[in-house]
């Protein structure tokens, strides 16, 4: 049975030592988040997740969801789950007090998400899909809306879906079918086929409120004509409870690689009524409010399978018993050594630490970020941070998710061929990270979104976030011995990752398939130097806190080594990614299509 | 329902135009190997696996095999495609005529390994493991054991198994405990229980010959102490034909992630009579026999199942329409472009076709040394050919299944959503590609095996068939015009495979942990640098065959185009790969155990 211990110690790290979220006690939200109280909660969320949520991931993969007219199952013991999640009130941790919320800051539902995942991803995904859900209609719905749905959200008493893929639409949102016929009373009927419904249909909720993309007939044509709607599985009665039965229904559930505990559903929408959310033809917007969360959020799954996977990996290369050192035996009484002495053995270990705590660092410090945009008095500095946000959404997701299943696999790869049997649950962590790199925006989508949305936005404007702050970070540690042997690769790779920006900036201005040629080795580069940049920050920490004699000193030389291992086993790559991302398109292109 | 076509055309290429098969007619068994002959036959090989094997592929995926009461049934149809497999004699095809085989190139039985594995890996194995323990006794077998077995395992009417494998016991044979007490008779009595066996119970033949490691009490301690012996499910009766039930057993079979339509046993062995095979304590030099064989086969299955899923994802990427180029619509009329368009699905599609026309190149390239290590009556020859196949088997074990995973994921990726559901069979190449880079040793393993014991092996003898021949092609085709753009980078690329060789040998020599750091960074440069040896070769061939002006210059084109692209996108790793094989072991080897 693989087992999961919540990461508090390296939360603490970065909230606290890295990010220092104590100084930002004067804006909303975090005034009531002291360290003390983020411990407590972030302590009692450990166990929650451990107690409750891990002891049923093997149980939804091997059961699965069953589906039966119209109606699906989720696996045994998640109903009760869910409903300690609700008591809990999790579901209501960053949500706004007025409507039922905690009111505390996005960080840490970022960091409460993180555990969620990496206990049981596809139980987790119920409640994330929820939280979608309320941003848009926060963000986006008139006040009865907001009435109607937030409170019900916030509690868990409801759940959320996003409904955008149609069979033939997926990526491209103009080709859309779905239609929505505007009605008397205001509200519309819609009707149209949706696919990979995430939680579309399931048992632990009363109702589900899905947020629905469909044209109003006679809109513009494209992605110009698509309407957001709310389509709740029970329409909210006069006291606000499940009233009548809406015309929507779930016509089957998927077969799939993985995440089997959660219900992947086609949804058939005849004539289901729905309410406009946000403007007419503004669907798009509304949907992005969803979809931009939605993408941070799937890249922290990423990051928890990854980290889900490392603990038993590690666990495993400690107790296992197989060969002795290359350099001698290290027990010599026992009959052979732990297969942690092994290098090859820790290089698939470091790269897994390297990784999530790295990956950790960044995340928090975008999660920071997402608080700083929403509730900084200064305009200019909720400006910043909401670009660097936008910048950093693709990166985190693609790469993260990138990695989460690179690692997930390294952990397998320790265990050998007991990492292939199902008992042993490694290859669930591997099925289950796979989707991340697939759905919110395949990970090619994010490149292209990075490269072609978000480098070029207001003449460059959101690159200023990433490039200048670690442009004085660089410098103002050229010359620090302690960190020499950190920063002197890192400004290597940032080189690295300037020069391949200037080609996209000046080829892809000349020919968008130049941009778009060099955009997965770009995102991954930019991934790399990101966090590069988070192990340079986070050595500096390491560093006066053993100067200052530490209780704690293992904990930080873990860390400097962890840093050194990343520059040295990493880092390297960006080199290779620099070649790829301006080699040019020509042989990509070439080919005529009949060839493949 | 994925398609699988057997890529006859690529073979041919590599058969007949880059190695040229037909130079070697006046060695045994080439001289019945004319291009005629073996194109008829790989046209035959082609239709049975189409239309045998590959139906097959998800239905034994589907339903798996059925344990009960220590037998195993395989999945629908299992059956009946044996029967036609035996019939088509496809089992003897490189079996010795005296034994009842065809008596063609192992070359042959290379190409046709791809074929069966593409089409239906997880059936291929069932008469995959029989080769081995051909090999096995045709090397070390008594006459006696070499009639009783070898006809009978080369028209396939009983099937082989190999038996290392023990719960305690994996990588490191020398824990093994299963034991063979001596008989009067000469036989023995062997008892223990072995795991992971492969194809080790099963009912598609009347008999198995498990061929199983154990140790014979008070011989020496640890690996030196390890026999192989023969024992086969049923004994053989004075007529040849299976006689007594044999004290063996399958206990169980595993729940696993892929190839669910072989069965994984594990084998009880109480009291089962054995047969010596080699001599006492010489079980490991028997097994290696076996087990390098198998260890090129498994690279093979690695390059198959990449292929298999780039077909599909080929097909995918013409036909699913969505979103426009960016460089303007392609097919305004239509409603979407194809997205085989996207500059990115291209990365991933020329990605598949770089690595798989690479690897099947240097798959049938080692393929002939085999034979020529066989059966030329050049000495010198024999033993040079030797040290190349003893070079480039962890290569080929690692670097092909490494990227037979990697390509799996990148079709699966090109399909979105879609690839990630079960019915459309791009996930089940992931799940069964996966295990390729865990048995016959772990990748890992291998990584030693190339450093520790390939390179130092004769003083570097090994090494030189490899460094000479490419350093002699390099150097010839420096100042060609038509080739430079290739053999730039590729001289390049050699050299840092050359500063990693060095330092592996120095750093090496004087601490072995330092070689073990370096290892799978090192093995995978070696193979990039392998593949694009085969690739310049290539483009050398299709550069002749277009100034010859072929009547098919859209397939060497291809070969040119795709040439450059491996060039220029996949090359560049090896900068990565030699700063990382040469960072040394500190970063990996600092952390105490403990704290993982």
């Amino acid at each position: 049975m693989p087992v999961y211990n919540a990461p508090l110690r390296d939360i603490r790290f970065v909230l606290h030592e890295l990010i220092g979220m104590e100084r930002f006690a004067n804006l909303p939200g975090f005034k009531d988040a002291s360290a003390d109280v983020v411990d407590a909660i972030l302590e009692e969320a450990g166990k929650f997740v451990g107690e409750v949520l891990q002891p049923l991931n093997q149980v939804g993969d091997r059961e699965g969801c069953k589906f039966a007219a119209g109606e699906v199952a989720t696996p045994t013991g998640f109903r009760q789950a869910y409903q300690t999640y609700c008591q809990g009130g999790w579901g209501g941790l960053a949500a706004d007090p007025e409507h039922g919320g905690q009111g505390l800051p996005h960080l840490i539902g970022f960091a409460l998400s993180e555990l969620m995942s990496g206990a049981n991803m596809a139980f987790a995904m119920y409640p994330g899909l929820s939280h979608g859900a309320y941003a848009a209609i926060e963000r986006h719905g008139t006040p009865g809306q907001k009435a109607s749905y937030l409170p019900k959200l916030a509690s868990g008493e409801w759940t959320g879906t996003m409904n955008l893929t149609e069979p033939h639409c997926g990526t491209d949102l103009g080709l859309m079918r779905s239609r929505a016929e505007p009605q008397a009373d205001g509200s519309y009927r819609i009707t149209g086929t949706k696919i990979f419904i995430s939680a579309g249909e399931h048992d632990l909720a009363d109702n589900i409120v899905h947020l629905v993309l469909a044209k109003i007939p006679g809109g513009p044509e494209g992605v110009r004509g698509i309407s957001l709607f709310i389509a709740p599985k029970f329409l909210p009665g006069a006291d606000g409870s499940p009233g009548k039965r809406n015309t929507l229904a779930c016509g089957s559930i998927e077969h799939k690689m993985g995440i089997h505990g959660n219900s992947t559903c086609v949804m058939n929408y005849d004539g289901a009524v729905g309410y406009l959310l946000g403007g007419a033809h503004r669907g798009l917007q509304a949907m992005f409010t969803m979809m931009n969360a939605a993408r941070l959020g799937v890249g922290i799954q990423g990051l928890a399978q990854a980290e889900a996977a490392y603990q038993n990996a590690a666990i495993y290369a400690r107790e296992r018993r197989q060969g002795r050192s290359v350099a001698g035996a290290k027990d010599a009484d026992a009959p052979a050594d732990a297969i942690v002495v092994h290098p090859d053995v820790r290089r698939m270990l470091m790269t897994a630490r390297a990784f999530t705590e790295g990956a950790r660092a960044l995340g928090l410090w975008t999660g920071l970020r997402i608080d700083l945009a929403h509730v900084h008095p200064d305009e200019r500095t909720r400006r910043d941070a909401e670009d660097f946000v936008a910048l950093l959404t693709p990166v985190i997701k693609g790469y993260f998710t990138d990695m989460g299943f690179e690692v997930a696999n390294l952990a397998m790869q320790c265990y050998g061929g007991h990492g292939y049997i199902a008992e042993h649950g490694m290859e669930q962590f591997v099925r289950d990270a796979r989707i991340a790199q697939i759905y919110e925006g395949a990970n090619g989508v994010q490149a292209l979104d990075l490269v072609g949305r978000k480098l070029p936005q207001n003449m460059g404007r959101l690159l200023r976030q990433f490039f200048h702050p670690l442009d004085v970070f660089l410098q103002a540690h050229a010359a620090d011995a302690g960190l020499r042997e950190l920063v002197g690769p890192l400004a290597r790779a940032f080189g690295r990752l300037q020069q391949a920006t200037a080609h996209i900036a000046t080829a892809g201005l000349k020919d968008a398939e130049e941009a778009a040629a060099a955009s997965s080795d770009y995102l991954r580069l930019f991934g790399l130097v990101a966090l590069g940049w988070m192990w340079a920050e986070m050595a500096k920490v390491a560093q006066t806190k053993l100067k200052e004699g530490s209780a704690e000193p293992e904990f930080y030389r873990a860390k400097l080594a962890t840093a050194r291992f990343f520059m040295e086993r990493m880092l390297p790559d960006t080199a290779a990614l620099q070649a790829k991302a301006t080699a040019g398109k020509r042989s990509l292109m070439e080919l005529d299509a009949a060839v493949f």
